[in-house]
């Protein structure tokens, strides 16, 4: 497998025509296909793409396989403004002239571990898709959508043979639609994206402290009075079930419990470990309000209510939560203590696993599997429910060396704001993993999750996407697949791809940034925000305090994870001053190679220094007309001033002359202190500039 | 009335220490107010807006008031990034300490003719908003978003007194969600849309020959075969309406027939003038397929139908379309012929009018007013009836006097891609009627049109907006506000506040010219499709045949109706040439003014016109990229040449030299010929270049 790939790197430069773009990078005659099928073979010729091409089926009846077949004829549509002439595919579509087949053998279930595989063969004269599912057809479709060339002559499929099939069977985004609400509609389009880059399970979290999300017929008091208003009617539910099972979508629903709980107390405070009443939690954290586990009728309540939603959702698994339970309520409830006393419960996990088993029962009733977080994986729980880990590899493996399916989170969190790279390379089963096959067996996959404090309709796409499709390349793709630099290449074209589905995570952003100018030039703003993020992990509530109601507009939530601009400049100093170490600085020697003297390393920085260093004077105008940026115009200051000090130390290295120690030493303070974080967001070109100084002073990284 | 609005004029300019921004024009301190209130009286200071800011209520339960109090306070911590401390305004919020006082003293009904007046009063340390109905509440709001103003200090509401009530009483938008289905969402934000410019109905064009939109439990086969899957289930139409109803906003039906009613038949075929089969139109246009008005089932049919859409839309207002009835089935019917003969209808006017007063006298069982296009206007029609005049103001005039009540669109017809002025200066009743006034008492307002025939979700926003805002003024405002120069200079501002609601009409054009580009540098292209716009009124089917699912997403359909830039330069070369008729062309003397030796008119000119002329150069390498931007490679290379042109006549003009009959002859045909339109767009500068290639042979506009 591995010499598989190495060699695939190579082909990916298809065909060697590839001719420099204005950004400096090749144009789009390579291959940007993401996630990396499993093998792909070059072929001769290509495919052209006219306003003849048309599709046939052979199959049994699908509309999965006929409205994956139409939708993709509108987006090819779409992309080359190429007047089509089918409407809706359909089982009438056989004709044997029409180059594109789609053969599958049989209508697939959505559900865990049903086969995706395909093989995509595109030769000059026509393109034959088959799989033993028209999920696998819904997959090649979308290869099939990445491989398309646009060209001098036109647009065309270069000629490849694809044999693709997924590493994991369970590769699942997380949306928490509680702290903050997300309707119908941004439900959809992230279906759309998801389904763009084969994942396969939408986890829905549909009931927390700050909300309950579904309509309950059972229960009504649970959305109305648990909701604000904002939950998902029964038929909006199964419009969305209806709209991924069209793609190949799994959707798990998630009630957390006992703990995360507040909203169905509001409704039903006898469900509480404490009399109540509640209301609907505004602010995030973990709070007090947890289910009591000791009263029959709380089952009764459970009972009734998991019949209810395993109506309404299909999927074989039920999520039950389980995480964070405080615990403050059963420690001050004698009730609670005479029951665990009575029932030989040592302490809260032990009464929390107590629970776990009576819902695990209700469960098996409605069959449907219970999957939970770590916290519910305990000695007493049986082996056939499923962890969830975001405690991480270790854990997980654990669980699965004791005979526990799971799943990982770790690592996956993208709420946390940690760069596209290290989810990337965070792998459920890590290559050179010490599991049995038998445990690594038991690793079903991961999901990453869409935490809601800090994101709204607005800026969720932005938080989601483009990193989400590296994390569906780790969990579909060969274990080998794991080039940063390749990936973060694909990265760029797919993110753009993934705009035709109304995906709103680049245009959103000068949208924000017109809001925070009050519609002045947006463009020094853009500099700004172009190289810094909001705070990474659990910083962002520290300085500020947070509720469900605060603006998500601020510089803070138009900037975004993973600042692309930043990346780029860092890589830039990185291999500059990798260069020097390979080739030591004597001034005469730097100064000979490269146009106009310099090194095209050190002209591109100084382009980027030379922009940041006059940004503020420019951005200043812009800040004392529109007061909400009045929380960032001392980290614009600190750009500027941090890009005088880049630009002094690549004088220095340019020159071939040393720093002296206390230069070194007072610049490296300047820059520490533009490290700090200001209006919740930070400047993400300071260890760059860092490192250009320490090298300024004779110390190169190592 | 009129020396208030003049008075006006000049206070707009609002606090007197405006400044300059980077382009040229005042900043925010000037009054963005759209549509302009009826009066407004300046007032001492201004009240600042602080984290203390609150707001309190006293009226009637009203969860209408309630709600869109809640929203203004999130769109304007949305706007400042200030942290509020109100959740969820309602009945308990009535703190005297709270600075915005709302008061209302009855719950309204969203129905023709409510009163919607309002009187808000901003001092230096409390606003008033007050109104009969919780109605007026909601517009008022809307002022007070649009009176925020940004400046060194902070966020402030200038002191004003506000009296306000519209002119119209009927102030709409038709959505045609046939041609392209629209979902939920896209008409949502274009309800906020509509809210925010204080329209007041929602004309939903629910049926056509492409489509029937709505769940039908009675006759189930209308949204089950004709629809394509396409229509909104009971439910979602149910939730539009509350949506609707909580800003304020009625919904009218309209259930096109007995022409444009294939959807119809598809399903029910016997309901048809000729047996059928039918199927779902997919191109547009008039056709044949109309209801049988002799037959006793359709009426059966029809009346069940009316009660069950009765009791699913309140509105009081039924409409029942009732244009084009294209008459070739009939024609071709010998049984409606002998129907024809004894009923003594002389031909298909007098047979659709026969239908028309069936379809009334079910309507009236139902408690509902019949509305229809001009066609249902028919001497045997009784006066309650509503004309919708798509023909005009002299045949919406003629009714009128006839004792007819009715509304405008012609003028209205925002899919015809015509300029803002064009239909901002479009009156129902235009500035000297000689209506009588009980006459101009019959005719209610207005509606724009949305046709679909060449819209998706992705463009609808770009084509309403923001062209409707100033719709919205001309259905609301006094009569006297029509200054054109005013009306642009706030629409720009009010555009960008829209997009706030999540409307996308400013964020999808990068985005399409990212597709068009391949995810290339944009700017070449944006330079073109700044000062193109897509061909007008009914041309663009001309050159092609367009269906249903042609791609909607070439050049024509990114270009944006009205483009601002060359609008603006046709305004530059206006100014320019008006100023050479005032001061006659002598070389020296003009040379003499402004800076640098010229104009800075000519400055200006310059600048846009070398940008032109360098452009094609960089497109080209865009174009040979892109094979879809193909079709507009000689627009863009006429662009060019008619730059260089408009160059050369500066040249003469600046000189004081006079060109050649034959030099401007021979221009002048090079620019007609740059006239042509290609892809369906067109160059929008040609005229103003053309008036610079007149003037340099010495002919000036008059």
């Amino acid at each position: 497998m591995k010499s598989l790939y190495t060699f695939l790197l190579i082909m990916l430069i298809y065909p060697l025509e590839g001719r420099e773009d204005q950004t400096g990078q090749m144009a789009s005659q390579q291959l940007n296909l993401m996630p990396m099928p499993a093998e792909l073979t070059p072929g001769e010729g290509r495919f052209p793409l006219g306003e003849d091409f048309t599709i046939r089926v052979s199959g049994p009846a699908s509309d999965r396989a006929y409205g994956g077949a139409t939708r993709m004829l509108r987006r090819l549509s779409g992309r080359t403004g190429l007047f089509f002439s089918q409407d809706f595919i359909g089982p009438e579509d056989t004709s044997s002239s029409a180059p594109l087949e789609l053969k599958w053998s049989r209508v697939g279930q959505v559900e865990l571990g049903e086969n995706e595989s395909y093989t995509l063969a595109v030769a000059a004269d026509h393109i034959t898709l088959s799989a033993e599912t028209d999920i696998g057809i819904l997959r090649g479709l979308e290869t099939l959508l990445q491989l398309l060339v646009a060209g001098r002559e036109g647009y065309h499929f270069p000629a490849f043979r694809i044999e693709d099939t997924p590493r994991f069977a369970w590769r699942g985004l997380l949306i928490d639609v509680c702290r903050h609400f997300m309707p119908v509609d941004v439900i959809k389009r992230n279906l759309d994206g998801m389904a763009a880059v084969k994942l396969n399970v939408l986890h829905w979290h549909l009931s927390e402290n700050q909300g309950f999300r579904v309509e309950s017929k059972t229960y009504p008091k649970l959305h109305q009075l648990g909701s604000d208003g904002f939950y998902y009617t029964q038929e909006q539910i199964k419009d969305v079930l209806a709209y991924a099972d069209a793609r190949g979508i799994r959707v798990m629903p998630e009630f957390d419990m006992p703990g995360h709980a507040t909203s169905w107390l509001v409704g039903y405070p006898e469900l509480g470990s404490a009399p109540g009443p509640y209301t609907i939690e505004r602010k995030f954290g973990i709070f007090d309000p947890t289910m009591d586990p000791t009263r029959e009728t709380t089952y009764t309540f459970l009972d009734a209510f998991f019949k209810e939603m395993s109506d309404l959702f299909p999927d074989r698994y039920m999520h039950i939560g389980g995480d964070e339970v405080e615990g403050s309520q059963w420690e001050a409830n004698a009730d609670i203590h005479a029951f665990m006393r009575k029932h030989q419960l040592s302490d809260n996990e032990a009464l929390q696993s107590y629970f776990n088993q009576r819902i695990l029962k209700i469960l098996t009733k409605y069959d449907r599997k219970l999957i939970g977080w770590d916290e519910i994986f305990h000695p007493s729980m049986p082996t056939n429910i499923v962890i969830h880990s975001w405690r991480g590899q270790k854990a997980l493996g654990e669980a699965a060396s004791q005979g526990y399916q799971g799943i990982l989170s770790n690592g996956y969190y993208i709420d946390l704001i940690q760069p596209t790279d290290f989810h990337y390379l965070n792998d459920p089963i890590p290559p050179g993993s010490e599991l049995t096959s038998e445990a690594q067996a038991n690793i079903l996959g991961g999901e990453a999750t869409m935490w809601a404090e800090f994101i709204t309709p607005e800026t969720i796409d932005s938080r989601i996407w483009p990193r989400l499709a590296a994390i569906a390349e780790r969990l579909w793709s060969p274990i080998d697949v794991r080039d940063v630099g390749d990936m973060y290449r694909r990265l760029d074209v797919i993110s753009f791809q993934l705009e035709e589905l109304g995906l709103m995570h680049e245009k959103n952003y000068p949208m924000m940034l017109r809001r925070l100018t009050n519609n002045t030039d947006i463009e020094p703003l853009k500099v700004l925000v172009d190289v810094i993020e909001p705070v990474k992990y659990y910083n962002r509530p520290m300085q500020r305090e947070y509720t469900s109601y605060s603006p998500m507009t601020r510089t803070v939530d138009a900037a975004r994870p993973d600042a692309k601009v930043a990346r780029n400049f860092r890589r830039l100093v990185d291999e500059y001053l990798n260069e020097r170490k390979e080739r030591p600085a004597t001034g005469r020697r730097f100064l000979g190679f490269g146009r106009k003297g310099r090194s095209e390393h050190a002209d591109e920085m100084i382009t980027w220094l030379e922009l940041w260093q006059a940004n503020h004077a420019r951005l200043k105008v812009t800040i004392d007309q529109s007061p909400v940026l009045d929380e960032i115009e001392t980290l614009s200051a600190d750009l500027a001033s941090c890009a005088t000090i880049g630009l002094e130390a690549l004088k220095y290295l340019e020159e071939g002359k040393k720093a002296s120690p206390r230069w070194v030493e007072g610049k490296r303070n300047v820059i520490k202190a533009a490290r700090k974080p200001r209006g919740q967001a930070e400047l993400m070109v300071t260890p760059a500039i860092d490192a250009l100084v320490q090298a300024a002073g004779g110390v190169l990284p190592e």
